[in-house]
């Protein structure tokens, strides 16, 4: 790999980390984590969350009881104000990364969209 | 988004679209492109692939059967030095945008590991 690509992702990965987005999402990690409660709950959504996903990678069957589940436990951990606002500030971070993506992935889209 | 990180990302798709693996990426493209029957077998190809990954995604069942379908096709595809070529530099691009993610997306990585 050109050094002027690794350059440049560590610019990017710089830039990202110095970001008020990133900022907040970190400052808003550490006031769940500060605070034994909130952390609990997230931990636990966290979990359902992941064990969701890895369904749904592996190809495996949700049913709807478990989609329902998973949607209560959403309403119940954002009535915490510390997890709500920290679920805000990834959404946010989120859609960053996906811009940041889009851009940067351009030449392969151009690439791919043309044959 | 602030625009240091517009600019960063921009940095980084103009070294991306400047490296030796995307120029080869894209000469090896033009070259299927270029043959008929490379590129019929090739456009095949894609079609059998995005309908796996599309089943995949979607969590549906993928058969013995259509993965042993697959690998044939590929097999048959890879005789054709054109598209062996496409395959092998489509790999090693695939590779660069790994490492690059991966770079870019440390501080992510940090933060969610320390949670
Ligand atoms: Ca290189
Ligand atoms: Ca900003």
């Amino acid at each position: 790999m050109a050094v002027n690509l690794y350059d440049s992702a560590y610019a990017l990965e710089n830039a990202i980390r110095q970001s008020d987005e990133f900022k907040q999402l970190q400052q808003a990690y550490q006031e769940v984590n500060a605070d034994q409660a909130a952390k609990q709950l997230f931990d636990q959504f966290r979990h359902i969350q992941m064990n969701l996903q890895q369904k749904q990678m592996m190809g495996q069957n949700i049913s709807e009881q478990e989609i329902q589940q998973a949607q209560a436990t959403v309403g119940v951990v954002q009535q915490n104000p510390k997890i709500a606002h920290l679920m805000q500030v990834e959404q946010r971070m989120n859609n960053v990364i996906g811009e940041l993506n889009q851009i940067v992935l351009k030449p392969l889209a151009d690439l791919y969209g043309q044959i």
